[in-house]
C-alpha cells in the first residue's frame, strides 16, 4: 500500500508560505536568525504542528526540538527527518526550511494514511544550523553528535556578546531532553545551493557527502590616523591589509579551480568614519574544498599569505582557525534508498557533492545519514531571491518519503 | 601692557582634562560625537565658563555657539576664536579642543586683566566638525559661510537615519541666531595631525592653508550567495570588488605622493555574515591634495579605476561625490600676526599646509582667516593615544591670544 503514497504537494507549499511570515523581509526573503523572536514564533508553529497529528515534541538541552511518532517496535531506535528553521540575516524561504517542512509533509502523510512504521520515526529541528549569530554553523547537531561538548555550545556568544544559553532562555528554547540519542537513521532534504541539478536538466541530487570546510577569524591591528594628515608613507591602514588577504582568498580558491571556494563574508572595521585611517578589523575567512588534503593546502597558502601582507604594511595580526569540518562521506544503503526512491517517481538523478555544511554532515558520525537536493534557481542561496518549484520540492519531499519507508523495512525485515 | 600678557598654561591644561571627562574612553581618548548626549554635557560647561567671565552666549539654527566679550566699539564686527568640541568615535583629547579651550583661557585672561578691546572678542564652538556622525564635515561652519544651506544641514542624516536638526533638538542645542554675521577675523589654535613640526623640533605652524579635499560615497552591488556552493566562477562578490577599489586607492594616492593621501576609512558590507558571499558593499572614499588641479586628475582616475573594476567583477556601481572642499589659502596679514606673536616669544615656526579640512578652510570665505599648529606626538590623530605636551599647547595660545590683540590694535588704528 505505501508504495502508492505520495504526499500533499499543496499543503506542503502552504506550509512553506505561512511559516515564511515568521521574520518575512521586503525583499521576499526571511531574516529569522538563530533564537531570536522570529524564531521563537516557528518553533511554536512546529510544535504545534507536530503535536496536532499526536506527535511528541522533546527539546534538548541546546534547543534542537524532536517530534516523535511512535512505531511498532519501541526497541528501535527512531528513523530521523532533520535540517533547520534559523536562515541567514538575509535568506530565502528554501535553505533548511523545506527539510524540516518535507519531513512534517511525510509524517502528516503517515497520520492521514494511517501507516504504521516498525520503527518510530523523528521529525528534527536543529538549533542553529546557519552559524550566522552563533559561530560556528551546526552548532547544536554538533553537539548532539559529540563533536562540541555542551558548554563550548553554550558558551559561544553572537557580535553583541550574548551567550547561546542566555538566548535560548530568553526565548525559553532550552529543554531537558539529554543530548544525543541513538538514531536508525538521518536524511534530510534540502535545496542544493548551487547551480549543477539546474544547469543539467536534473529533479534530485543523491548526496555523496559534504566539502571539508575550514573556519578563521582574523584580526589586522595597524594605528587610526587621520585620514588627510596621516601621509602615505606612515600609514598602518588595516583596511588595506585587509583588502590584500581578500584578495589572496580569492586567488588561493582559484589557484585549486573548479572545486575549491573561499570567502570573506563578515568584516567590521574600526573606529569606521570617512576621514579616520582605519587602525582595526576584524574578519572572517571561509574555505572548502571536497578534499581534505588540498584543504590542508588552501591552509598553509592562506596562512603564508596572511603573514606576509601583515609584516610588509606593519600591521599586528591575530589569526584563529576556529572551526575545522573534515569532508564527509554518506551511507551508502541510505543513499541507494534515494537513488531508488527517485527511479521509482521517474525522477531524473545524479550524485553530487555538498559544497556546503549541513546538520547530516555531523550526524553521518553517529547515524546512517544521507541527503536529498533539489535544484533552486540560478544555484542562489543565502539570498533573499532563493528560489525553488512548487514541483521539485515536492519530488524531494515524495523522494524523503519513500527513502524513509525503504529503511523501516529494512529495519522490521 | 599687552605685550606682556601671557596666558595661565596650568589652567588651560586643567580645562582640557576637565572637559576630556565628556565621552571619555577607557584608552584615554574621547567619543564625543556631534549633537550626542556626551555633546550636550560639554556644552553646558562651554557655555557656563563662558557666562562666568561675563560673555553672552548665541547659538544659531545650526547649533553653533558664539560667546561674545564686548570691545569698546560696538560697530566694529568681533575678531573670532573658533573651533569645534566635537571627536572622532575614538578621538582624542586635542583634535578641536584645544582651540576652544584656548580661546577660553585667552578671554579668562583678558576678563581678569580688566583689559577693553577695540572689537568685541568671539568665542566659537562649532557644531558638526568631524563629520563623524553627519556627512559632510565642517557642517555648521559651511553654512555660516554660505557654502551650504540651513536646509541642507538640517537634512543630513547619521548611519542610523537620524537627521541632523532632529539631533539637535534631542538635546535642546538649536538656537535663534540667524545664520552668518560678519568677522573682522577668525583665528583656530589647532594640533597639526601631522608629523613635520615635531620632525623639525617647530613650535609653531604658520598655517598658509588647507588641502583640497573629496569625498566620495561608494556602492557597490554583486549577489548574495553560499560561501560553500556558489563556484567561484560564478560568483559577483560585492566585497572582492571593495577590496580591489581599496588598493586602487592606495595606488593612485602614492602615485602623487608625497602630498597626496586617499583613505577608505567607512565601510559596511551586506548581508556581512561568515557564510554569504557580500552582495552588497557601502563606503567611503576619501581624497586630498594641496593642488585643485592634481586632486583633479586624481578624481578622474579613481573614476577610471572604479568603473573598470565594476564592470571586471559584474558588479553595480553607483559612485557620487559628496562634498569638494577646493585648496584653502589663508589670509596674509593673519599669518604675519601669527608669525610675529610666535617671534615675539622666540617660538621656532614655519609655515604649513593643513593636510586636515578645519572650520577655518570656509570661514576663509567670509572674514580674514588664518590656523594656529602646534605639534602632536608622531603625528597621531584621530586616535585615542593623540597627544600634545602642555608647553606646546600653552605656546599656541599665547600665539592666538597676541594674533588677537595685534588684529584689534589694527582696527582701532
Amino acid at each position: 500500500m505505501t508504495q502508492n503514497l505520495s504526499i500533499d504537494s499543496n499543503r506542503l507549499w502552504a506550509s512553506i508560505l505561512e511559516t515564511a511570515a515568521f521574520g518575512a523581509t521586503a525583499k521576499g526573503g526571511i531574516r529569522r536568525l538563530a533564537l531570536s523572536a522570529e524564531d521563537a514564533q516557528v518553533r511554536a508553529w512546529f510544535r504545534s504542528a507536530c503535536e496536532a497529528i499526536g506527535c511528541s515534541v522533546q527539546i534538548d538541552s541546546m534547543g534542537s526540538m524532536f517530534a516523535r511518532r511512535p512505531g511498532r517496535n519501541p526497541a528501535l531506535a527512531p528513523i530521523a527527518i532533520g535540517s533547520h528553521l534559523d536562515t541567514q540575516p538575509t535568506g530565502g524561504k528554501f535553505d533548511g526550511v523545506i527539510g524540516v517542512l518535507a519531513g512534517l509533509e511525510v509524517l502528516r502523510r503517515l497520520h492521514e494514511a494511517g501507516i504504521e512504521t516498525e520503527a518510530p520515526i523523528e521529525l528534527i529541528n536543529w538549533t542553529n544550523e546557519e552559524g550566522a549569530r552563533f559561530a560556528p554553523a551546526m552548532l547544536a547537531s554538533g553537539a548532539f553528535a559529540g563533536v562540541f561538548t555542551e558548554e563550548y555550545g553554550h558558551s559561544r556568544t553572537d557580535r553583541d556578546g550574548i551567550r547561546f544559553d542566555d538566548a535560548m532562555d530568553a526565548i525559553a528554547a532550552r529543554g531537558t531532553a539529554p543530548l544525543g540519542h541513538r538514531l536508525s537513521a538521518h536524511f534530510e532534504l534540502h535545496i542544493e545551493q548551487g547551480p549543477i541539478l539546474e544547469e543539467e536538466g536534473k529533479t534530485i541530487g543523491v548526496v555523496s557527502g559534504v566539502q571539508a570546510i575550514r573556519w578563521y577569524e582574523v584580526t589586522l591591528s595597524g594605528s587610526d590616523g587621520h585620514a588627510g594628515a596621516t601621509p602615505m608613507r606612515l600609514r598602518r591602514d588595516a583596511l588595506l591589509g585587509t583588502a590584500r588577504v581578500i584578495e589572496a582568498v580569492n586567488r588561493i580558491a582559484r589557484a585549486h579551480a573548479p572545486d575549491a571556494v573561499g570567502t570573506v563574508g563578515l568584516i567590521e572595521s574600526k573606529p569606521n568614519s570617512r576621514n579616520v585611517v582605519p587602525g582595526d578589523v576584524f574578519f572572517s575567512i571561509d574555505l572548502r574544498h571536497p578534499d581534505d588534503a588540498v584543504l590542508a593546502e588552501m591552509d598553509i597558502s592562506l596562512r603564508d599569505a596572511v603573514a606576509e601582507i601583515a609584516a610588509a604594511d606593519g600591521l599586528g595580526l591575530a589569526l584563529e582557525q576556529t572551526w575545522l569540518s573534515p569532508a564527509v562521506h554518506f551511507d551508502a544503503d541510505c543513499r541507494a534508498r534515494i537513488a531508488e526512491a527517485a527511479d521509482a517517481y521517474g525522477y531524473g538523478h545524479r550524485a553530487i557533492v555538498s559544497g556546503a555544511g549541513h546538520d547530516s554532515a555531523y550526524i553521518a558520525r553517529v547515524a546512517p545519514t544521507a541527503m536529498i537536493f533539489v535544484p533552486c534557481a540560478g544555484g542562489l542561496s543565502h539570498n533573499e531571491a532563493e528560489s525553488a518549484t512548487q514541483n521539485d520540492v515536492a519530488a524531494g519531499a515524495n523522494v524523503l518519503l519513500h527513502a524513509v519507508l525503504a529503511t523501516d523495512r529494512a529495519l522490521g525485515a
